[in-house]
């Protein structure tokens, strides 16, 4: 068994990881922290928790945390950073979930997150979370940055596009849409249920924080620049992330549909839909599954256009925040990759 | 007075339009037909017009509608062209919120929409019922085909961009995000509540009819064809559409901003808003307007990248059905084009 | 034209009652106040508002709107009453929105709402807005409390049968669900989009601000204390409340369907459907309509039982709030009760 | 493992079955068959079982089925009862999730369903499958009539209140909120999103089919007949049940809190929550639970009134109706019975 602490678990990313792990064969969890809850029992928060989860919040002590095999950390970014080193120190494996270790460069932290970083000694040392990508290097790490849900779902769904050298890869465009819950639980007019529901919007047009770290990602992955527009819709469901990619074929001719199949054929969490597919969120809901379709549609009067089109969606709280993580966990550990992830998508 | 008919009246358009009509002070509502609820009265139907609608449904008679000054048809695809020649002879003016007129050219409406026209010698003279390019012709029409609601939000948002000359026309991108109600109130297991609140998914990737009708639109304006990639995302909110469009600059250095706001200076139902602002389709809910804005925002390291985005917000039912067909009626009567349409948005 | 200041505009009573008056014929809007917002201009806060709302908020100064003829009171609970002495020594008529004047027993007021009344020799004066029982002491008032959503939907729903004398008034029951804007433009937890979407609960079981304000309403019109249990309950939807009142018959074979047809015959916003009707919160949406419905279902073997079931719904926002702050407005200044507020409900 | 069989797998309560069976440790899925469906994979219906369920629906064929040790079966109500005579003569378990088997008096059957019964005499013998009452009596049994989804909510929340003694029997009120997925995956205009959505109503409040269900399995209970008013609402929600339930006290006094707690202290699924909650039912989603609390609130004057006040709530599509027939199967094959059914409510 494997001793699990969550360091603030008052969000949904923590209910989301409690529930997870709820189920796990392998989990034991053992501390739970919040600042503004310790004291309060967690079923007192989360009702739908009773009979499955007995803890009660404790306040932030890396001693009590620092008794664990694993850390995750699901707090508000710049939480994480300031606990690292200690409890790396202390031996202990630690997954953040907020965005505190997913940049290289402590200056690109400093300019979107707006706080100087607390250790930017250890992001070099970060592993990026995506197990698609960098599953090898998960295997051996001590501190992972599991990545945020629309760049999962961005980039599972660019890579192997990018990777087949078949597109102009300085003008992609993601036109990626969430479910509130992706605004996390704070109390703000904005994601009221009044303000968001039965409308859509987009929102930071201008500059997304996951726009530099989707951009991070895939020109780790090409080992260049890429150009790419990022406009995220806030939509009025409560998990889901659709993101509907567009790049120009520089290359015509080569059967896309096969290109994906054969990329993620051995990912236990990537599906590429069959020809023609339009993959729902909903199929993903509470899965830790990205369903992919790719098209490549007529733009004029030809059969085919020279733009692609890709479909991508996951569950943003699963496959896009605890559920990576605990499959994370799982490389980690030496475990089957699957582990208490095998839940099939709630529909309806 | 108007004197008015509707044919087939039992549709979201049809109750939309009836709902609109009831508070216009020149609509004089005489004959609404349906043939499966011929006899029925329209509150037993549709309870929240009780006390505004006191009609019941008739069954389709060319005579009893040829008494009228306008008719509407609601009718789903393919009715309204059975009944246009011969209220036309009658002296009737004609405006159907349906696809029968919509094509120019019969082998299209053949293509897109399974049958043959039954009067394609109608289709040279029929309006496309767009007043913010055609308000003159419709002055003067007797027939008006007013257009689909993805066509509405996806040509206000492109126009000036296109007129501009700055953009390149071969490969435009139109990320359409519809409510349900779109897809009518047939009974239809895929728009069942169950089937579509919370999630969000694409479909027609591969073509849909209102792909075509855009890119003719496009090309009328621009007087040369367009290349356009074409997405629609079906999204769990009742009204409402969302328009997200890409387009590449060719020539630099414009303000946009400014070109839209002159484009657009003297329309009374399109709002384009100020720099860096999102339009929410609620904003627009209930009411005739369409809410602009036009960003352009970095893709690289650059403070702006070359791909322009508009985002272009209506109601699917009334700017973009019912509401722009009381507007073509105001405008063929002479009318002040904002009667009955005063409505601000319905917010929350 | 009627000279209108609203204090405090930005919640949703607030913003309801500016797109209402809007296309008010009679309504002059001339100031607008809020603490936190000054400065601002109203469309900022409330996109749908573009070019029907030219005003700025300004700090809220009694002086401003003392030049008015009507001051509506839009603020949070405790607020109006600081401002209503002042207002009406300089002749304006006063209608509040919120609960300040409903209850004539100060003790009452401080017990629910946990305040001091800052003016309780007001209270004996200030009449209970709602037309269908107040008329003639609205049309010579000065100072209206203008309902709560709940309690207008309930006592509209029990009054023709407690008039009639068939039932046990100590038993009444209201099962009453409302939609999430009932709760506010508050940032809460609770109310966020991810915590009430899909999902319902009842909450103030033990005792809700709105039960005594019914047995008040309901104890004025029968001359002596009723006895009501009341279960308000989250519904996810933004607008609409659902009163399903159950009572007990004492004396049966009454022709229950006439006693509401005639006690709401002349009443321009109570719309009594017929036998065996099921009234939707939708079919009232965006209108001032409260929609009855009255049914003797069987209980037992026999073909009525002795549980009489009313199902009555409003729109929480405009019969519930602003809709009817302007019906009263009507009243007080003479004018027909529907104007402005003609809307046919918004369906779908 | 026990060889399972599903009789018509495409609705709503037939997906869930195959999500839940699909990480049973103990369930072997042999036969899944669909008259309408035949040939076709389970995954091109339900993409979101990609990956869990291999099977193709085949035609219904008694002789596939019978080769089982349990048949569910998830059709139409009146399907089953053409099926179980020779199903059960071959020795295979059958657990019926429509209505065919509820009723213990064939004439009740005709009466509410419309039709004759096709086995009328294998109605004695079928056990009425709600574990919380008939435990010993499934172990046992061979046909099993599971439950609806009313019935379930509205029977776990009386019986203690009935066994008790204290309440006025003849009087039962239940108040009762369904998610649209009660209705069923058939293709109706009234369940359509933009039928269902943002409203609410009541329906059936004359006769709802379950009104005599719930009776029936309340007098059995005890022993005699009860008078019960039942009114259901459509509240737009997916999943999820809450039943609002009011008893007159005719004994006051007595410690309910401890008399509920006491009832179901054994109860693996049945979970009473602590004084002056309030379950929500997204506490439940996804989750077999049934979450109850116990109110009394005042009605005057009195600290406490003498209406009981009970909340309760379940997932319609898991407790009341898959999940139930799982754990119905888990105490047939003397497997634990949470055996599959770990599942916490999915929130948010």
């Amino acid at each position: 068994m494997i001793k699990i602490g969550i360091l603030g678990g008052t969000g949904y990313t923590g209910v989301e990881l409690l529930r997870l792990l709820a189920t796990h064969p392998q989990a034991d969890l053992r501390v739970i922290t919040s600042r503004g809850e310790a004291g309060k029992k967690v079923t007192d928060l989360f009702s739908n928790l009773r009979g499955h989860v007995k803890l009660a919040f404790t306040e932030p002590d890396t001693k009590a945390l620092a008794g664990c095999d694993l850390v995750f950390s699901a707090t508000p970014n710049g939480v994480a950073m300031t606990h690292a080193r200690e409890l790396l120190k202390a031996g202990v494996k630690f997954i953040d979930l907020a965005a505190d270790f997913r940049f290289k460069d402590p200056a690109m932290w400093e300019k979107w997150y707006g706080m100087p970083h607390a250790c930017p000694e250890l992001l070099a040392e970060a592993v990026y979370g995506l197990p698609e990508v960098n599953r090898e290097k998960i295997k051996k790490a001590r501190l992972i940055a599991n990545p945020g849900c629309y760049p999962t779902a961005v980039q599972l769904g660019f890579l192997p596009l990018l990777e087949s050298g078949l597109v102009d890869t300085q003008h992609l465009i993601a036109d990626a849409k969430s479910g509130v819950s992706g605004a996390g639980r704070k109390a703000e007019v904005h994601t009221l249920f009044s303000e968001a529901a039965d409308s859509m919007k987009a929102y930071g047009v201008a500059g997304h924080r996951h726009w530099p770290e989707i951009r991070q990602g895939l020109d780790a992955v090409l080992g260049k620049s890429v150009g790419l527009t990022f406009v995220p819709h806030l939509t009025p469901m409560i998990r889901g992330i659709h993101a509907t990619l567009y790049a120009r074929l520089t290359k015509p001719g080569a059967d896309l549909q096969a290109i994906y199949e054969k990329h993620y054929a051995n990912e236990p969490f990537v599906d590429v839909m069959p020809p023609g597919s339009h993959p729902e969120t909903r199929s993903v809901r509470v899965s830790n599954v990205c369903r992919i379709a790719v098209h490549q549609p007529p733009d004029n009067s030809n059969a085919r256009g020279d733009t692609v089109v890709v479909l991508s969606v996951i569950d943003n709280l699963v496959k896009g925040a605890a559920g990576q993580a605990i499959q994370n966990m799982n490389i980690l550990f030496g475990l089957d990759e699957r582990t208490g992830l095998h839940q099939a998508g709630v529909l309806p």
